[in-house]
């Protein structure tokens, strides 16, 4: 399979991982949401992130899965989360995953980092232990890691790291970052692809200012192909139209540590996969947040007819 | 004037400061805002929070600030923000305040709070700095403060203090929150007033699950007032409709750390405040964040008129 | 093997991991090590932990030093650090080590814990994932992991989790703790062994309060041992004397982060190990704290000589 | 009052505040307590900061206090703490200490910093709020404030900020740190005077890395004079011959929390304040406590005995 370039662009979709109700992991499911996310318009799929359930998975489980998935998304580049706490886990997992076919690795800081330059060194290390010619997404989401990376330190690894080909952006607030890294590029930074998450609430206005995609894992990838698709014609009012319709939904999955679980539950209700079931300690959703879902789903199907 | 009560509801909005561009308090434009508010719908307003800039001022403007806005509010009760890192200042500012008429003080937890226990203390210690009697706001905002509190510490809170009789909930995810509260009173706990935070982008489930309104900012309290009335008549769909049509910008105004320029931008704009300053070090908007509100904006007014 | 039970005692040594200065596992040094600190008065021994460089392991790697330190330690029990941000990593690990005979397991709270109940919740899980019957370490240590255990959480924790049989004590400050904990076993609690890290800085007033010894690393080990056997026939002046003398030194390896090398060096000047070196991104003593070192360690012997 | 100075060097004395049991200061042991730091070899006191209760105080108490203090300390300077969340607060009580004779100010960074840029403006800020011509001395304490300023930074500030004459050392690890700014002098850096805190746990190896004194609180503050004065005159062996006896003493005062507790009981033991009172929320030491500080001043008292 190809390697990950800092041309990506698109939507990268953050892949659940399906459990049955018992905690077992649901292949069957796994296998029919990646065909789900690809049928929906991904252009590419991140696996084994924070929202894949990762830590909740034995290492033999992880390549098990990276391996499948891979397998089955057949040319469509798929980008492995590797985050760890040490530099081992990040080269142990990394040569496996790259060796089954990934198209690269995804690195978070560990949240002890401070300093512009121990975050500078920290990918300096991860790089390598990633192995040499691996392309890195650096993951800058310091909501979640509590590290916040200014512009200029991303820069500084971007030339120091000629490894890193992506930004998974999700600071937030973050548009200005986007403006200051397209900005340094017009005066000769290496390109690097900056795709964004944050589960998406501010794609219209990151596409607008430069970003390539999304990479989020929000239960309608279509709109977020839609999105960006629209922004990439210039039709940047159809593009916050479609947005808009999915905003209030959008809104309730992107509560922390709830989210995933509004996320699998739309999987299910939409038949990617069978069980909205997360592996413990997580837990599902409550009646009444499942009624208050099922709601925005009827509304936004019904916004959806009168934008056509 | 009369004391907040746990009875309280409707809409109390988190009043800006307004500044001259040289830093300067803009008294005539507080003056303005201030009955901007009540125009638009407010039962009450809270001032001297973080969203106040209440950190930029000196002590003997602050005073000045609380001394205008409740003469000028006349009946409305205005809360106070009166949170500091030690209790002498609480002690101080509180007294003050309610010599002033304040109808209540408003106090977060200081960040160094970890165990349940020491949270539960701090409250102890909170309501008697503040003084027997005065009416206490338990500003819960994990987010900013740093403080988790279980809905389980805040019914020993509500039991052990009688003074807390509102509670401002800005917990994220919080609407679980909300529903274990209205059931714990169900089964004989205290009634406490729930007003809700964060920008209100969670304010139509909020309402549905039992809240008495919205405490927060947004630029547009009569947005605020008309889901929280709609609501009150069970009116769910219209309170979703009008909130939806708010919700793209209501996003975009909820960035933490931005979010407050994006306010006074917007109130600026609206003829509310004459300039749309922050005091140093904060900083207003750049070009291309005034950009994407005016757009925003824009889709608002025209969305708003496609549901008359 | 044995199993861990709450009456274990002693010194519990927090093993290094000796590498070469290419990084490589030094087994030879392992061996020597392992046999160095038994022959010193340790009655246990604990390894992967975070002075054992655990993250910077491969797991194939782990588990060989966990195979090779347990048949090395014949009779005195081993526990083995298996702290991970996911249950699955606890319990893949923890099979394994105790297939191998490991006497229990060590497990420290993850750092996005806050509130008691999600305490309380997290060793419910950890022990479950460590498996039905193995002794767990509950390693308390606020400075490294940022959570804060109330003593009645913990003993709510011994109360429900019965396979916790041992605290590693390092709350700092923490003298309290141990003894609200011995009082509350004084009124009917189950009783758990209280062993003492955070270097080993308060040993002498631990042990006078109750505890039962030290889970610690530092590099003199002898010392502890002698502590603990001092206070345990109530000598105590004798026991403060010895430590007094090491105390300079102890205070200088307690440095965070940078104690690691400190103990190496020192392993490494007394013939424990062959190397000081740290695996990368560890780095060993620059000239100036080496020099240092030497000094405490000169100074340290002469007062010694002065107490026979 | 003369102005503090780069010069500046010797033992600077973090002053208790004294109260009496029922929580009013004690202006009378104010005044013992100041005379018995300056006749046991303080150079400098520094009034105000988090062991001298500032948060507690309201800020008339905190004016009167200044005010009396400088009066009675005559030709020796003060230093009084102003670190504040907001600019204005250190406005505000700069311009008033600096009226009354203080010789400086120290601030210390806000909690939300993160970046080296972040923190680099914040002392911008906060000397403009302290006002051109106004001493500071930037207090550099990780643990306590969570902010971790690199040399590099600390070198930026001191080249931007010329009124910045002093740091206040008590990073953790931290000799590095001293040796890493000395050096940039020998390289052509302003030379800025270096006062160590830390409850001065690394005295003897700070002041032989180059520091220029102590600025701590411990209730020996001859111990201090005399380490810094051996020191000066390179009888490094005697300083730490010295130090040592105080060490088991020094170590224990140093507990987060429980460190002012121990300090006032020693201090009211030694009769320089009248009673060991902290105003609430903060207690005294238990029983126990008292009783091992009790022993560790006995043996402290045995131990210099030998010494001479």
């Amino acid at each position: 399979m190809s390697l990950l370039t800092s041309d990506a662009s698109g939507v990268f979709v953050i892949s659940v991982t399906p459990f049955l109700p018992d905690g077992t992991i649901d292949f069957e499911s796994l296998d029919r949401v990646t065909d789900f996310y690809l049928e929906r318009g991904a252009t590419g799929l991140t696996i084994l992130g924070m929202m894949g359930e990762a830590q909740k998975l034995t290492q033999a489980e992880a390549r098990t899965i990276a391996e499948r998935v891979i397998a089955r998304a057949g040319d469509v580049p798929v980008v492995v989360g590797v985050s760890a706490p040490g530099l081992a886990a990040i080269k142990d997992l990394s040569a496996a995953v790259m060796d089954l076919g990934a198209a690269g690795v995804m690195i978070a800081p560990p949240g002890n980092l401070r300093t512009d330059s121990q975050i500078e060194a920290y990918y300096g290390h991860a790089c390598t232990a990633a192995g040499k010619g691996t392309p890195v997404v650096l993951q800058d989401f310091p909501l979640s890691t509590g590290v916040q990376i200014d512009a200029a330190v991303l820069l500084r690894i971007f030339a120091a790291q000629t490894d890193v080909v992506m930004l998974k952006h999700e600071d937030w607030p973050g548009l200005a970052k986007v403006s200051a890294l397209r900005e340094a590029e017009g005066q000769g930074a290496r390109r690097v692809s900056i795709l964004c998450g944050n589960g998406g609430v501010f794609l219209p206005e990151e596409m607008a200012r430069g970003a390539d995609g999304a990479m989020t894992g929000f239960a309608f990838p279509e709109m977020l192909a839609d999105v960006v698709s629209c922004a990439g014609q210039g039709q940047m009012d159809r593009a916050q139209d479609v947005f808009d319709a999915y905003l209030p939904l959008m809104r309730y999955e992107q509560q922390p540590g709830l989210g995933l679980a509004v996320r699998k539950y739309v999987l299910a209700s939409r038949g990617a996969i069978a069980s909205p079931a997360l592996r413990a300690p997580g837990a599902g959703l409550d009646r009444a947040a499942a009624h208050e879902v099922d709601r925005l789903l009827a509304r936004k199907d019904k916004r959806l007819k009168e934008l056509v």
